[in-house]
């Protein structure tokens, strides 16, 4: 197990994700802020580009900074992060005790970078606005419930992330973390409408743990009874993910 | 003939582009979804990182994904794909055989992917709206009727973007598959506006097939009269591209 | 005198730039397009695409596609091109005779993109709509009329184009075309507000004489009394850009 | 002292930052203008490309142009500039004399850009408009007023800032000052919502002393009394993103 060479880097990018990605939310639907209203594609470009940041982070392990990033590299037998001679990082074994590892940097993180945001966000918090709304900052909901179709709509998402990455292995361009940064991107733009797109159990799960703690003003329940939809069709989508993109190979 | 080098990349390449292009449309047209009404620019990054992301899976065959460009590459005699020795990759020779068989991927391709589409938005698509939004979330139509007008605007933006790509082949960038991905994002800003910019007779036959078999709620016709139209208009326009293009060398 | 070398590509690019370019603008404000209403960031990505696709395509010549690029790199006494030994393009030199081909190739294909791009949008520009709009698509215009602020305006974003393009030989990045595109995308965004950034006298003038020229449907005068300021306010910027550039070497 | 080698490129770097930053501003709010009410992804891509502009130009520094930059790398004990040897441009040393010429050209390179954007939106700044519209082209200012929390949100905007351009040295990449400029397009889509994201105290007190100096029609205060806020929030949120970053290494 490495674990101190994947517990810090990969929390840290995990919680920069969701610092920036439910910050993008924040800007659009409280009251009062600069980017209120601002539209869709601004909240695409918002997680495409905390995606981003956090790659940067988090690239001495690989980056996943999404379980189901981790899943699909375990279910696919790819390595969790080739390594990097010319700076000196060490390559990390696909075992599933370091997958643990994983997971746990990534939900911690995930939650951590959504306190944080809600401190960057407070006084908008403290305003008046529908509790749904303050939710929606934290963690992803469906605009049509359906618990099954919600979870066929997680999976494609997931799939489509996990196989694209599994397939920038082997095609050569020099866009570093600028290639899952716009696959972000499009993803929130085609496949996003009916759930939001957590593609991201932790992504998910971490900050709607921090939405039940924080002591936010006029908060609403934290949606329990579908906070399960976005670690099951993410897991799924991304297992199935990893398991097309090493046909490609 | 090189049928299993070539199909199921190809296939899964054009899967991707209309799992995701056609996927924006139904994000901002369809009712309820987070992207409702989210404008021309979020379609336009929608197709253009649908293709991204199609180039990618499809990296070992050229990544044609679009009977134009295997048209295109026809007629300028230019070879399907180059291969790559470091990965392994061998060559794809300009041959007719070879480009039937992307021919017939393209098409069952772009079927598929529109059919996941619509699982992924099922439930809005059962919501009540008007039936020509729900078909052009699968196929193109003019904003004014006028088939040979539209012709012409599908042969514009057809070449544009062949002639573009052949000369890609000879203007150094690291950019990789990004660079066609912006190409279409900016053909369908600048020339989407009369027709809808289809620039691919795949992506708009597989999926208004897909529309006329798919049980879709409420679906009114799939307007065959149209339907020669992105056909006939982006293979003029990719022959005339790679004919031009190779000008260029 | 390089006039094969120089004449086609640099007028093809030209063509692409003006095409694509007043493309996105015919999108936003013709009636029943698309991209109707579609926004002014729309119009920047559209525009700086429109710089990309002509780049690729002008890639020999060293892509001016814009005689105030030509003008600052004869102030800084810049070559042309640099050449490209591996894929065998010959060095391109910095001399008046030569700088004359590009001027005529820049305003011949500035007129025949905008010719192509009305034969692309024929059927909405005979529909109704203010003949200023109609001409919008095709030549700038100032929000508020004052020739002197409008030139000072037209040489600001000049400068910052010729000054920035200059800097980027002496940058290392990736980004290829791709730099020029996004640098045009900024410009758009922050110094197009007051004229809508000509910062290129063929794309102004071509066009404008296209508009003249083309039988458009209930089209109005062509501006006569303006259009000398996109064309001096970019000279006087670009020749300074590039006195200013070569200073940073 | 690396005077001559510091001053002018990292003055010349800010002067285009504001401009192009400052000008974006202007075009979005200022009466008449081409991009009136373009909305907040208008404003993010402006500032995140007038990044990009600014870096080209004051490579040779290691384009600084935020001297909350020059202070987190002052506090992590990094290179000011590694130096292209290739190029020939020498290292520039981490030094507190060095770090107070970088201080010096960034303010007042900061102070012209707005002087020059004020001239390129002359006519503009002459029509009614409300007074805080037109500080709001010059300066931050919060959306709600809390000293305290607005340095919070200050701290964390430019703590990301910082943190992930420490990140940039240790993670490949071929997208050069793109990578910068897209994260300041994501930190103003996520973070920029409650203080419009200084970040950077030269690009807030530059532009501010400009707004008070000029003789801009219809003018009001320039709010001293926030002024404070986007110096000490940047400074803090540099230093501990300078020091954060070094962990990684």
């Amino acid at each position: 197990m490495d674990f101190s060479a994947i517990f810090l880097p990969e929390l840290l990018g995990t919680a920069m994700l969701t610092l920036l990605g439910c910050g993008v939310v924040a800007n659009v639907v409280l009251p009062r802020t600069k980017g209120n209203g601002g539209g869709w594609l601004l909240i695409n470009f918002g997680w495409g580009l905390a995606v981003f940041a956090g790659v940067f982070i988090a690239y001495s392990t690989g980056a996943h900074i999404n379980p189901a990033v981790t899943v699909g590299l375990l279910a696919g037998d790819l390595p969790f992060f080739a390594g990097n001679e010319e700076l000196g990082l060490p390559a990390i074994d696909n075992t599933f005790s370091n997958a643990l590892v994983y997971f746990l940097a990534q939900f911690i993180g995930a939650f951590i970078g959504a306190v944080v945001m809600w401190l960057a966000y407070k006084k908008h918090f403290d305003l008046e606005a529908p509790a749904p709304s303050k939710l929606a900052v934290f963690a992803t909901g469906p605009e049509v419930r359906s618990y099954g179709w919600n979870v066929v709509t997680e999976v494609v998402g997931t799939f489509v992330l996990v196989f694209v990455i599994v397939a920038f292995g082997f095609t050569p361009s020099g866009l570093g973390p600028l290639a899952v940064a716009l696959l972000v991107v499009g993803i929130g733009a085609s496949l996003g409408g009916p759930t939001g797109y957590a593609i991201n159990p932790a992504r998910d799960l971490g900050p709607r743990i921090a939405h039940a703690l924080l002591p936010i003003q006029g908060k609403g329940a934290s949606d329990w009874g579908y906070s399960w939809v976005p670690i099951v069709g993410p897991l799924v989508g991304g297992a199935l993910g990893g398991l097309a993109g090493v046909q490609l190979l």
